[in-house]
C-alpha cells in the first residue's frame, strides 16, 4: 500500500498517518517529492488498514500495489494451467471447442446435435439443464430430466458434457450428472454457489458477470481455487455496455488481460453477445484470433422452433464450418485445435 | 408483436410470415407502407413467436410491444403499493429512512448507531451479518451471531429490521431473526432465491442488479409478485459505467421510471455510489429530490474502525443533519417524512 | 510517478529502472517492501517519463500521483470562483437558473419565452442558433438570424445569455451576439475551438462529454484557463450508459466530485438526461440536492411543435413551479437562488 | 412509424391520434389487438411528426420502424463500396493495412517506419501532424512539417498516406499534404467538419466516436456523403466502457453490424484499444477475423522514446509478424491481403 498525502500536507499530519501504520503493525517508509509526500506501507497483507488511512487528515489516496488474489494469479503459478474433463483437456497452445443446444429439450434433439459435434472434430458437449430466465413467464428448463438426457448422450456419442448449475439446491444433482460445472454470468459472485460447486472437484467453467472487470472475474475464480480446487476455466461472453446492436459486448481484450494476469485458461462465448446467427462465427473466430484457448457455442438442429435463444443458436452445418475455420485461425495464432 | 419486413420485401415472404403467425394461432393483420410492409401480430401472449418469426426470410426485426411484467405494472394496479414492515410503511407521498452499520459487529456497535437512527427520526434498522465480498480473504460477517444481535437491538430500540439473505441456505434462519429482506445487488437474478424468499411472505427489499435495466429489474420483482408476495420495495444502489470518480453511478432518473412503469415503492441506497462519506449526503437527497419513497444509510459510530466499507459510513451526527435536510428535501417535492 | 516492479524482480531490472529514471533527471528512491519493490520518482513536471518506465523490464505498473490539471484544481486555487455574465453570477453558495428554448425558432416563441423565464425568477437566457444534429436530415437551426433575436430579446427583457458555438467559423459571429458562449458536449475535446473561444473573453458554459471522465472535463477546462480565460462553468448533462430508460444517464455524483477538485461552478442541464418532461423537473431537483450550483432547461410555449427535442421542453407553467421548488431545496442544502 | 397506445386507451384518445397524423399529411391506419391499439403512420419522411405524436394523450410509444440515414444504407446501395486511395484499395474481400508513427516527429523516424511498413508488405502510411491531446501540455504534433514529412516519405517509399485533420482551421491545408484524411473519435459529429471535408473529395477514413453507436456513425457517414463524397471507410477504435483493464473496449461485434447495414468498408484500429504492445496483435487479428476490411496500426522505430503513445506502438519486427498473420486469418475468413 501507498498513502499519497495532499500538496504540502502538513508535518502533523504525516506524522499521524506513520503513527496509524505503525499501530496497524506496519512499517512506514517517507518518500518526500518537492511538493507532495508518499508514504510507503511495508509488511504483511493488508486488509483493514487502507480503509482507515483513507479517512485521515490530508491524506489525497491509499493506493494498493499487491494483487487481491494470490492462488489464481501468474505470479504464484508461472505455468499455464491445463484443466482435464474426462478425455478432454482446455488450456495451454489448443484451442477446445465446446457445443450443444442452449436448452436440452429432448433426447432426439440432444442426440443429432451431439452426434453433430462429435462429427464437426467438437470436444465437449454443453446443454442446459435448468435455464436462469429473466421473466418468470419464459421456457425454464427441463430439470433433472435434462440432466439425464445428456449425461447419456455424451456417453453414448463419447464426449465428456458441461451442464450449468443455477443455485446450491441443484448442484448435489447436477453434480452426479456432468463431468463440467458451469457457472453463470449471473452467478460469478454467487459465493455460497462458487465454494460449494469448488467442493464438488468437477472441473469448473467459469463465466464473466456480465458487468465484472478483469479483477473481479480472476478473484471470484479465486474463491473456487481457495477451496483446493483448480481446476477452472475463465469465459469471457459479453459486457453491458451502451451498444444497443448486440445484447453484450463480446470484449476481446479481456482475453490477453486474463492470461497475463492468470494461469488458468480463458474460452469465449459469443453467443449472448452475437445476438444473432450471422454474427456468431465471426465473434468465435475473433475470439480465437484474440488468444482463446477455446470456444463454445449453441448447436441447435432446427433453431427456428428452439425454446430457448432460437436466432444465435447454429445449424449443424454452419458449426462443421466454424470448426474448420477456427482450425486456420488457430494455426495462425500458433496454435492447434485440442 | 409487430414484424417489420425489409425494404421491398417480395409478397412471398410476406406470405409466409402470414402463414408462421397464423401457425402460431395469432392473426396477422398487414399495414403496407409506401415501401414497407409492417404486420402486426393479434392474439394471446407471445412465447415462442418472436424469435421465430426473427429468422423468416426478409424480416428486418420484431418488435415487443406489450411489458413483459404483469403484476408488478402500473397498468395492472394504478395505485401505490405501500409495504408494512412492523410499524413502518414505505410507499406513496411518504419518504422513509432506513439506516443501521454496514456489518453488524457487535452489540455495542448495533446499539449505539440504533439509537442514533431512532432518535434521528429513522424508521427501520439495518445491518449485515453475511456479507458477500468479493474477495474471499475478505470479512464476511458474523454470520447468525449477527442476526440475533439485530434482531434484539431493534426490539429494544423500537425499530424494524432489515437484514440482507445471501442464499437459499441462511433463508429460513435470517427470515426468523428480521422483519424485511433484503436481495442484494449481485442476486437480483437468482431466481430460486427470490421464489423462496417470496415465499416467506416477509417484505422483500429488492436492490436493482448493478448492470441490470429497468424492465429487467422490475422483472425480478415480477418472481416475487408472481409467488402471490407483493410486498416488494425497488432500491436504485448505483450501476457500472465507465465513470471512474465512484463506484457505481447512482441513476436518479431510473426513480421517476420505475414510478411510471409499476406501481411499487422505490428507495434510494447511495452508499456504493458515493464511496466516500461526504457524497452520500448530496446523493441522498438526490434520491429524495429525483422523488424517491425512501432512502437507506449507512451509519458507524466509528467508521474508521468498521470491518467493511469504513470511508462510506456516516457517523451518528451526521446522519442527524441528513435526516433534516431530508425533511425539507421532501416538502419541496409534496412529500413528508414517513 | 511511482514505479511499481513486478514482485520478486530482480536486481538487474531495479537497476535499470533507476538509471532510466536518472536519464529522465529525476531522482529515484527506492521503498523495498517483503516481496515487491517501489520505486518512487522524485522531481519536476514528467512528461515522457511514464511511457518509457512503463516499457522496462519487470516493470508491473507505473502510477502518476500528482494531478494533471493545475489552473483548474482546487488544490491552486482553493476558494470558489465566482463566473459573471452581465447581471448574472454562477458559482459559490447560490443556485442560478438558465432557460430558454432548446431550438431559437423566432422572435415571437423567443420572446414569450424569455418573458416567462424573467418572470418565473430566472437569471439567464438560453437558446441554440447553431444545433449540431445527428442526422444531415434534421432541423440545423436558424444561424445568424437566431443570434440576432436572442440577443434583442435578451436585451429587451433584461435577461444576459447563453448560445452555443458549435465551431470556429461561427465562433467570431456568435460571439458578438451573446454574453456567454456554451461548448456542447460533442465539443468537450474539440481543442482548437476550446482555445480560440476562451480567447474571446466571454465566460464559457463548457458541457461535459457524453463519455468524459471528471478528470478529462476538468482538462478540457484546463485548456480554457490556459489561455488566460478563467471564467469558466462546468456543466454535467448526463453520460453514456447501457441505460435504456433515457438518453443519458444524468452522473449526479459528478456534481461533489468536480467541485472537490476544481474551484469552478458546476451547474446541471438535465434535459438529455430526462428525454421526456416528466422527468426533467426530478432531475433538475437531483442536480440542485447533489450541490450544483444552477440549473439549465428548456423552455418552449408550445412544445409539441418544437423544431427540436419538443419532449423534453418545459410549458412556462412548469417553469414557474420548478423554480420555486429549486428555491426550497436550494434552502435544504444551505444555498439560496441567485 | 408506428404509435402504440397504452393499454385500454380510450377512443377519445385513438381519435386524437389519427386526427393528428393527418394534420401531419400521413395516412394513419389502426391495428386493434385484444387490449391495445397500435396505429401505423404512412407516407413521407417523418421529421417532426415522432415528438409531437408522443405528447399526445395515452401514448405509450412512437417507434421509427425506417433507418434515418439513406446514402449509406445497404438497402441503399447492396454492393459494396471500394474505396480507392492512390495505389491502395479498401473494400470488398481485400484486407488493408495502414500502419505509421502515432505521431510524426522527424523525417528520419517516418523514413524508418515507412520503409519497414512497405517492406512488410502495408498498403498505406499513416502518421498524426496534428495531435488532439487531453491535456494542454502534452505534445501537440509538429503541424504543418509533419505534413510536409509524411508527403515526402510518402512518395518517396510509394506509400498513399492517411493523415487525420483536427478542425477545419487545417483542413486545407492538410488536404493538401495527403491522399486520404482521417476524421478522429473525437470529430465524429463534429458536423461542420464532416461536410467541408466531404468537399475536398478526397476519400475519408471516419472514426467511430467512442461513445457512439453503430447507427450514429453511420449518420455521421452520411452527412459526408450528403455532400456527394461516398468515398468513406468506417473505422472501429474501440468504446467507452466500464472495463479498466484497458482505455476502450474494441467492438468487435460492430464490423458485422456495419456491415450488415451499410455497403461502406469497415476497417479496425486497435491501438487504443489495446493500449500496450503485446494487446495490439491479438486485437488486430481479432478484428480481421470478425471481418474488418483493413486494419490500422502504430509501428515505430523505438516506442520507448515515442513522443505519445508510446507503449502501443510496435516495433518493425513486430509488424511484419503481424502482417504475415493477417494474411493467415483473412484466409480462414474467405478474404485474402488486398
Amino acid at each position: 500500500m501507498i498513502v499519497i498525502m495532499n500538496i504540502n500536507a502538513s508535518q502533523a499530519s504525516i506524522d499521524r498517518v506513520q503513527l496509524e501504520i505503525e499501530k496497524l503493525s506496519y512499517t512506514s517508509h517517507l518518500v518526500e517529492g518537492k511538493t507532495r509526500t508518499v508514504i510507503g506501507v511495508l509488511g504483511t497483507k493488508p486488509l483493514r488498514g487502507k480503509q482507515h488511512l483513507q479517512t485521515l487528515p490530508e491524506v489525497s489516496d491509499v493506493l494498493e500495489i499487491s494483487t487481491p488474489y494470490k492462488l489464481a494469479s501468474r505470479e504464484w503459478q508461472p505455468i499455464d494451467t491445463i484443466v482435464g474433463i474426462g478425455s478432454a483437456r482446455i488450456g495451454g497452445n489448443h484451442v477446445t471447442v465446446i457445443a450443444g443446444p442452449c436448452s436440452i429439450e429432448s433426447y432426439e434433439q440432444t442426440k443429432i446435435v451431439a452426434e453433430a459435434v462429435k462429427a464437426a472434430g467438437g470436444h465437449l458437449l454443453r446443454g442446459g439443464a435448468f435455464k436462469p430466465r429473466t421473466s418468470p413467464y419464459s421456457f425454464q428448463g427441463l430439470g433433472v430430466e435434462g440432466l439425464k438426457i445428456i449425461q447419456q448422450v455424451g456417453k453414448e456419442v463419447g464426449l465428456p458434457t458441461v451442464v450449468e448449475v443455477t443455485d446450491t439446491e441443484v448442484l448435489t444433482i447436477t453434480a452426479e450428472h456432468t463431468d463440467m460445472l458451469q457457472i453463470g454470468t449471473r452467478n460469478m459472485q454467487n459465493f455460497t454457489l462458487l465454494k460449494e460447486a469448488a467442493r464438488t472437484n468437477l472441473p469448473i467453467l467459469l463465466k464473466r458477470g456480465m458487468s465484472a472487470t478483469v479483477k473481479e472475474t480472476i478473484l471470484a475464480a479465486e474463491y473456487i481455487l481457495n477451496e483446493g480446487n483448480n481446476q477452472v476455466v475463465l469465459c469471457e461472453r459479453g459486457i453491458r455496455t451502451f451498444v444497443d446492436h448486440t445484447r453484450n459486448t463480446l470484449d476481446v481484450s479481456a482475453i490477453p488481460a486474463f492470461q497475463r494476469l492468470s494461469h488458468l485458461p480463458v474460452i469465449v462465448d459469443p453467443s449472448h453477445a452475437a445476438g444473432k446467427r450471422h454474427k456468431v462465427i465471426p465473434l468465435s473466430l475473433a475470439g480465437v484470433a484474440a488468444g482463446a484457448q477455446g470456444v463454445m457455442v449453441e448447436v441447435h438442429p432446427n433453431p427456428e422452433v428452439a425454446l430457448s435463444d432460437g436466432p444465435q443458436q447454429l445449424l449443424p452445418e454452419d458449426f462443421k464450418d466454424l470448426v474448420d475455420r477456427i482450425r486456420m485461425v488457430a494455426k495462425a495464432v500458433g496454435k492447434d485445435l485440442a
